[in-house]
């Protein structure tokens, strides 16, 4: 019998399914993958940051870790790699909540919600200036399942949205795709620049001042991708000069943000404790992913959905 | 020569673009109708208030007044109605500003926006609860121009929009059209109740508690059409009952919202001083639907852009 670790935590609810669901497959559900002492795992089910290389060591019959969530940046990849050892992941599922965050951020900021809900504090009836987001252009790094939603949900409100990819390839959701090595080109025009991007070896420090002194004055730039896309200083720089308007982080450099970071205390900037990916939904989505690789593993297909390539990173 | 008088305030250089484009007529640019003083004006462009009967009498040449908003409900309109005079107003142009207004407070309230924004201020870390938009249902009271934006925007993020009118006929960015004698059946199913109605002598007061008391808990209740589709007072009502989730409000029954107002203090309710039609782009916009009525008004052929039936009042 197959034996399955799950340390994502789920209700005894779907717990309940998945065994009687999955007859074949005995599952074991525990806090960490310690608590499960020595099992004889081959699949695990993981938020990923409790696999470390240490325990790898340990999981020998380990074939296949499901991740229940889209960054694969904490695991010991390579490792994984040389076993030859299948990782999915559930990116897909973070696409709808990470591209709401996104929109209600920019819609927010353009018609002037923070400045009602302060007037509101204070009983002032006052009107302010706002923009509109409609004729307004969108430069998103990662056009992939998550930037492409957001492509599209842009282009609902008639924004120009260009995409930017190593490879510059066509993207759903894009009016324009290009390449990284175009991006400077392209920053002086856009009004919205947004990263969905992994964290690759490709990725990280990739976004420099020069970068920011590109960008338009008016321009908002948004990071709900990863922390190490551009040192944390370079933004506050960037915002302290007025080298663009606004910054809204989800993510950051060093994660809680420490409390005696400048960015907590910025006007221009909204921090975001990492929730844009968060939902109500987001166990069920995680688990259905995870049933249809299941009853791909039972069958003789072996088209599972969302497999990281491990030497990529994505 | 036709003589305009405009008391819609203008830049100096859409003035001279006015007069440029139009020479056979003769413009006067004042900040009120009596500051015009005698003149015979034949097409008078104004924001609305200022037309009052006393000055419509006067106005013995009075042919046509293009209303640069979308309300006409302060209006001497059965006086115009009678002389037959051409009124026409800016519906459309709202339709951008007003429907991405609804968007970002639906959003931010979906995404958590303002306990991010309060939890920054206290520098704090923390994930909260949060909610997805796709999956929900919007009861869209006036399905027209604006109405009919909000639901194509709320169908591109996944909402089912149900349009609520007069007739119940179709319209455009609904999903399912109904009439008011069947709101009843459908506010038990709705998270969101959206009214963009106009105030006219059918829409007055015809929300009540009874309507509220049907709502989900957890729905929002949106006006951003005029204050008088429901009494503050079955608002605070229901709110404090915690019949509905929560109240986001553009129009109040009276405007400013009176300092005593319980609304102000009520954490479940976002009080905005009737912004969500503003827009930087606005009298661009108004102006250019101005200019086409009267190149039809110079022309052989009378059709006329947003005319304003007087009797019906919209």
């Amino acid at each position: 019998m197959t034996n399955a670790l799950v340390t994502f935590p789920i209700k005894e609810q779907f717990r309940q399914s998945l065994s009687e669901q999955f007859p074949q497959i005995h599952f074991d559900f525990a806090n960490t993958i310690e608590d499960a002492g020595g099992k004889e795992v081959t699949i695990l089910v993981t938020y990923g940051s409790d696999l470390t290389e240490e325990i790898l060591d340990q999981l020998t019959d380990l074939k296949w870790v499901m991740v229940a969530s889209a960054g694969v940046d904490k695991m010991p990849l390579e490792k994984l790699g040389e076993r030859g050892i299948l990782v999915t992941n559930v990116s897909g599922i973070h696409k709808t909540p990470m591209a709401e965050s996104v929109l209600a951020h920019i819609l927010s900021l353009n018609r002037a919600l923070p400045i009602i809900q302060a007037q509101q504090k204070q009983k002032v009836w006052e009107k302010m200036k706002s923009s509109e987001l409609r004729g307004s252009k969108a430069l998103i790094l990662g056009p992939g399942a998550i930037g492409g939603e957001i492509g599209r949900l842009l282009q609902a409100f008639g924004v120009y949205t260009i995409g930017c990819s190593r490879s510059g390839g066509v993207h759903n959701g894009m009016d324009e795709d290009i390449s990284f090595a175009h991006i400077q080109e392209y920053l002086p025009e856009a009004d919205y620049i947004i990263s969905v991007l992994p964290s690759t070896q490709e990725t990280r420090w990739i976004l420099e001042r020069s970068h920011f002194q590109l960008m338009k004055k008016s321009a908002v730039f948004m990071n709900f991708g990863r922390g190490d896309l551009v040192k944390e200083q370079v933004i506050v720089e960037a915002l302290q000069q007025g080298e663009i308007a606004h910054a809204v982080l989800d993510v950051f450099q060093q994660e809680p943000l420490p409390l005696e970071s400048p960015l907590w205390e910025m006007e221009n900037c909204t921090v975001s404790p990492h929730v844009s990916a968060l939902s109500a939904k987001y166990v069920e989505r995680a688990l259905e992913i995870f049933n249809e690789n299941l009853q791909v593993w039972l069958s003789d297909n072996k088209e599972f959905k969302n497999v990281i390539e491990t030497e990529r990173g994505y």
